[in-house]
């Protein structure tokens, strides 16, 4: 999407075609710089400490980082010793081993000399088929989008709540819940976001704000108690997140306070919608809430926070009472009985078994290919 | 309550029996210091700076204020102009005007010799009832901790959950929300708190936390948006909150993000309680969501945060990006469907008319003396 006026993806390679460049999202919101990658080491660096994040980012970075490796040395045991510390900077994020499985099984047929090439293609690829797969997700949200403001009469605005930040710099372009926002937006559509702090880490505020801000996006930034406010008085029209995971019964793992939200809007009659590529369906799980075990952070992210002084230094505040303890619980579990359709890049289907068949009939294959 | 084992007011007389002391709680939680009021016009920048804040504690400041003009000048012109300044300092707080309304009353028909006394006095009966009030709410919710806890088989912890500050604090003593925790703390109930933070103003990650801290009570500062996965993992045995105003009908009006935490309860069983004195009763409302206008307040509380550096400077910092909105709304209303029962002064009842009424069958006249 755009920044200022400029079209960005979130990575890409320099023109010399063979370093790679990325957006440095620790630096956000208040700055943005890009970082330019040359080596494995640095790309496990960018990876873990977050200067890419989301998780097909960090697939497309993860695939790019192999390439840089076999450029350097193209044996079979530097592609094997990549492959695990790439894999260590975010262990548990699903999509980077999916992306460094692939490019390792495809080049790992291949000879030394023919590798490189073949894992630059490939992280290529992985890219371009992220950024199909949101536009998809994209264009089935914008019809609903359509749908909702016709139903409404046509407002002066549509209004859209959003937690977290599932944008186009989580992705390599467009996003997932993001990105029917701006093919709404670039489309005419007058729509606005209600945009979720998303504390402890605020990922709405900064980067959820950045996005549309600097894109153009009417937006306001509220704190995540509002969204219940706004709707009992009418001023949400639908609510779209994300997800880091979702069970084959429709079950939404989302950064936590989602399921407060999605508690709101079925208590007022507003639609709730998760868009997400099929990558992130555990076809796994049934009982989201009984079986997936919730990442507990750094309680520093709850008792200090980051921001820009009035003279422009960054700057890092504690904001409780020495002494007093903080939890940090990352994620919680939306029961599907609470969303109104998960939107894919196949379409759009109830959060239900049933729903999820109907449209990814191929399930059991997909699940083999992950 | 006490901090670090000395026992406090929010509000006394020096030992020289006319000035009055209060703890500055712009300052907290990073520095804990009194501040001494000598005039009329130093306490209303004690109220209008939010030195003191909270409803009970801001007219129980008022009336010390106006015991203060009258020293100054007994004269029917002081008493007449120290009433509108002191009111005018936050013109919607509900207290502040009964308890000034209450005291000029009293002194205007005495002779001005007779007034500055007469003044104190009653600003002392004005702090010494709501000790007692808060007192009762805090005995008859400490029967309802006892009786979850006897039901859950006595815990290791019973775990409480709350919003915002509604403490001693906010309060002469006790508070209203907090007494039965502290009153279960020093009777050996094992209470532990979930504090939520409480954006924008984070008056549970400071005050809150501050209280609990320094009392002593088990707490734990969580982010706003956790609680509804604490409760549905059984980590929530209860919620108590307070409230700025109830309608006669049971609707709760109480800080933004109370609605949220109410559904979260609802979903999973879990109870919710809101603790009251009878003088936030709006008798003349029912519907709170149709009726109650929800103070907008500063985006600048969203926008920009303060804390405490690693060197020990007090430091404000922006949290969004340059150019985004924020909106703030400061209250929001829970439906009296979703509220367990009211803690009053007088005992515990549904949150419905007839619930009300039967506490208060003199209600008419409680209405007509506020």
């Amino acid at each position: 999407m755009k920044v200022d006026g400029q079209h960005y993806r979130t990575i890409w390679l320099a023109e010399d075609g063979w370093r790679v460049v990325i957006i440095d999202q620790t630096k956000l919101p208040h700055s943005f710089g890009t970082v330019v990658l040359e080596s494995e080491v640095q790309v496990a660096h960018a990876i873990a400490s977050m200067q890419v994040r989301g998780a097909p980012l960090i697939g497309a970075t993860g695939a790019f980082g192999l390439a840089l490796a076999l450029r350097a040395d193209p044996s079979d045991a530097a592609l094997a010793g990549a492959y695990e510390r790439l894999l260590a900077t975010r262990p548990t994020a699903v999509n980077l081993r999916w992306a460094l499985n692939d490019v390792r099984a495809r080049v790992a047929v291949l000879k030394p000399g023919e590798r490189t090439a073949a894992a630059y293609r490939r992280a290529a690829e992985i890219c371009d088929d992220d950024v199909a797969v949101c536009r998809a997700i994209g264009e089935h949200g914008l019809a609903v989008f359509h749908r909702i403001w016709e139903r409404k009469g046509r407002p002066e605005r549509l209004n859209v709540l959003t937690h977290c930040n599932a944008g186009w710099l989580a992705t390599v372009d467009w996003g997932t819940a993001l990105a029917p926002i701006y093919m709404a937006h670039d489309g005419g559509l007058p729509v606005h976001v209600w945009v979720d702090e998303t504390r402890p880490r605020n990922q709405g505020a900064s980067i959820t704000a950045f996005e549309l801000g600097r894109h153009g996006v009417a937006h306001t930034v509220i704190a995540d108690n509002v969204g219940g406010h706004l709707m009992q008085h009418g001023l949400v029209d639908l609510v779209i997140v994300g997800t880091d995971r979702t069970t084959a019964s429709g079950d939404v793992c989302n950064k936590i306070g989602t399921y407060l939200k999605a508690l709101a809007a079925h208590d007022n009659g507003v639609p709730f919608y998760v868009a997400l590529p099929h990558t992130t369906i555990d076809w796994t799980l049934a009982d989201g809430i009984g079986t997936i075990e919730i990442e507990r952070r750094d309680p520093r992210e709850v008792s200090h926070i980051t921001g820009r002084t009035a003279d422009g230094r960054i700057e890092t505040v504690a904001i409780l009472p020495e002494g007093s303890p903080a939890a940090n619980w990352a994620f919680d579990v939306t029961p599907a009985r609470y969303v109104t359709g998960l939107i894919t890049e196949r379409g759009i289907c109830p959060a239900s078994r049933d729903g999820l068949a109907g449209l990814y009939p191929d399930a059991p294959l997909l699940r083999a290919l992950r």
